[in-house]
């Protein structure tokens, strides 16, 4: 069974913490164990808004601000590799054309960001798309889709599902800054509704969680098509 | 002044007629020799569509379809290339990243698709950011934005300026398959709106119209962005 | 064992039937289920020409018509390996370089053309060699060497075997524009002269004849070097 | 006039300040506006030793630890290039064989780090072999070389010459674990000791010091070979 | 005005002579600094033969017995690249693709072998074509083409003019072992005959002579078509 | 278990002696065969330094005889992987970043040099660390590390073990030229020394010595690190 994890930039911090890192890499491995294969897609998190912010200051384009952004991605990614050795083998990945061949034969593959124009919501849910996995599940700092910001409003509600109609529509609202695509950017959900991949968002903070996700357990907030 | 105009995948055809193309290199040579730059982006057209259709039959999930469909692109972009040749310099450009080193050093870069998930229309929007072109034609087999669809409406009027907040929402109601993202998918708006590039959609059929709107004449639909 | 397989264009034709290449990867599966290993190299057929032809009369010179041509063979060799999907794993191989490796660790490899100047024919007698095949079936749209063109003359009879000597007077005669490397080139002979490669030219037309050809029965035209 | 300059990651520090990075680029372009080359290294700073301890926490070896840190070179380089946009013409160079090719054709050329075992200090020597730089300009937190620590004994010397000899010495003390690259490495040495390239130590502080150092002016340290 | 000359590897030896290709490289400046361009493909010569022989005894096949001659090639290749630093500037071309490109924007063009099956002289016909040069020169250690070999028969004739169909009759004698690709193996002249491409063979010895054929003297042995 | 050894340019020599190779890849095999995995690292012995010479007698900057000899080593290093034909997988690295990767997937894998700067002993230290490998076994002309020079004085004695600190200082009286870096460089013995990998140095001309070294037993010279 393959499955992705897009884990959410939020995992990193400022100051990567190995032991978090480690953490989240020895519960992911129990799956891949179990003969499995993962794609794990990494968020860019506070330092790549902290490159964005600098290059968009210095004049460059948008364009230029997701160039940097995909670097710092991919500094995360390798983190993330790292944090398997000793677990099971992981390797890169850096297009999207090689990826079902990189997932068949490895256990683990890291990604981060890939072009200008796609945040890594969206290289999520193309390597998905291309590997055919079972599930994606969506890793970030809240514990899935709520009915407004819950770090603004203590009263907003998690949504057990959602549609991925209404997904496109908050999708829509924001505005597609490099470093701000949050939640789904609309790439991501439009990709999403093509394949009906089926996707959970569910919170990053505890490893268990996302094992429990990708095995199917019901939690965060799921994704419906019809 | 540094243009990028899309040609939409009429432009080749089934069966690509060397005079069409050779009309539309020489009418954008005279722009070029004017000391400009021009990034053209070809579209798919009916082969790519053959291709994406055979591969969906074949049971292809879409980035694959998508990746047959660059396929062809680049094929197209190929020829534009050619009938360049004995009129000026013009080269092949696969990345975004060099894209604005080999603007600066040719007069013509051509370009088909770069990745799953991406439109050729969003590869022109991408383009025009990061080479901070001043104008974008998006040139399609009809002469702009209609209020409805001019092939099956005869009623339906041309729009001379269109919201991108309205371009978005019409963006978002068709699906994005493989090969048939309409007039600009939803990654392509977004890419105008953060960057609020000056884009205009006109017809591929007249060369001469394409080099009046890169060079600012009031025609076919203009993109609004207040 | 591993097999070189030249599936002629006329496989893809102008309108790529999935039905056909579907039953094409269906039989060649059977082979590579016996723990075989495959080479396919696809022509370009009638859709290269359509781009060759329209290249040619912009004014490119060969060597750019052959780099159409094989953007052609790319896709078509792409559809292949899409048809194999469901029933083996199959990956595509751009340089002949990297090609042993990728044929000890996949059941199927898939190539289109490689380079100006060859033929997907030289290009198929290159990856038998360098892969050290047992056996390189070349299928095109008639059943084997005739002593005349079988499709002018009806009384031209098939040959049981033909002598490389032979092969390469009439692989001589032909000039070698793009997209009409017909039969062999002499490229393509010179490769078999000199590393007496085992090959067979059948008929496109049956996928069972093929894979009997793989195997060793005697059928169509065998080359024969003493 | 070709030259070479080494710009220590402390101009990037943990935040990048657009200003600083601006105010540099626009003391480095009144070089080239006088018809010369100039190829900037960035060095890794504080982001890259974040990156580096994670991965040795993690377990990686030193080798990856490398490799950590040259992503987040790259990111500061990359900063640099866009600094230089609307002042001068400024690419990226990933390879040092491509190197020269590239100075020769624009006027700024920025680099990362390129493979492990090598600082970016090595990075900038190989840099000034290969494209033949008249001077090797390495700008660090200090303004030259000092007898002793600088920030722990306040009456260190500043040293007004080097010998190649006695920079070996230095080098050699320190143990060469990523992101501690301090001074200059013993490859770094090496290199100078071999092609005899004019080098100077200055401070990073003040872009105009630079500038006068890259046109010979004596200030900071200068490195002797006889 | 574009050329391309192909220099057979005796120019190299066993123990290439640095005076020798100094020679060379200055006599050709004189060339380009007239405003033209150069590609020039070296030939493997000794050195490439020993490597071979090596892999062919250690069982190696013939495509893997080609890519060590080219690696040779490239080798020689860049020997010539230095001999032109300090006269014009050079560059290395590893693919036909980009060659039109870079012959554009550089003075010289260095190349050694591209693909296995595929001679130096078969490179340097496609280099011809791809750029469309005004003549190609193929030097080597003798001064033209004879009606016998005249290293075994004294009273050998030198030719003034071939044809191409004789040339590919003596062509089509030889086996296309790597390394033994004499004269001009049978793609060569299969290209040759394609473009119909203006062609010399003259003598390596004298640096003078080849840059007479290269402005269109009468000398050794033209190619002719009609 | 993973083992490195530097196979000195030495095996290969002026004219490459097939038996000689063959003889080293069969007795390496057999390690092999015991599910070990292999990296070799070729030198560039006396036909790199042909090169490099006349390079050098060129103009060229040292860098660019780096390039030079790295070439030779390839074709070395390509000498060595088809003596493996027959006996084992064996496949050619080009990177560090891949070679762990390459390594899980393949019983050998082959490099030569990577980078100018670099010797192909500082490339196998970097190879040895990178794939956390057992052993670095480094074979040359010599039987291990003497007193001194043995070639010079028959009363030199050798050394059963040398301190990393010693042998530093050895490499530093040196001077890094191309094609000159005897014994061990600067840069790999600081690899060394921040990886403490265990190191033996054994002489080429005995291949079943370098099984025994490979395997633990005590001969040549082992670098201590206490």
């Amino acid at each position: 069974m393959k499955a992705v994890v897009k884990l959410g930039g939020a995992l990193f911090g400022r100051d990567p913490d190995p032991s978090t890192i480690k953490h989240m890499a020895s519960a992911l491995t129990r799956f891949v164990d179990e003969n499995n294969q993962l794609v794990l897609v990494a968020g860019g998190g506070e330092n790549a808004r902290t490159y964005i912010n600098a290059a968009r200051k210095l004049g460059a384009e948008e364009s230029t601000c997701d160039l940097l952004g995909i670097q710092i991605t991919r500094a995360n990614a390798e983190l993330l590799r790292v944090a398997f050795e000793g677990e099971t083998a992981a390797v890169s990945a850096r297009s999207l054309t090689r990826l079902p061949e990189l997932v068949r034969a490895n256990g683990v593959v890291v990604m981060g960001g890939l072009q200008p124009g796609q945040s890594t919501n969206a290289v999520a849910t193309l390597a998905a798309e291309i590997t055919r996995a079972k599930i994606l599940v969506n890793a970030t700092d809240v514990d899935g889709v709520y009915t407004e910001d819950p770090k603004k409003n203590p009263r907003a509600k998690l949504l057990r599902t959602i549609h991925v109609g209404k997904l496109l529509e908050l999708a829509m609202a924001g505005r597609v800054f490099a470093g701000r695509y949050e939640l789904l950017d609309p790439l991501a959900v439009k990709i999403l509704e093509r394949s009906r991949i089926p996707t959970r968002f569910v919170s990053l903070s505890n490893p268990e969680n996302i094992l429990d996700a990708i095995k199917g357990k019901d939690m965060g907030t799921l994704v419906v098509y019809d």
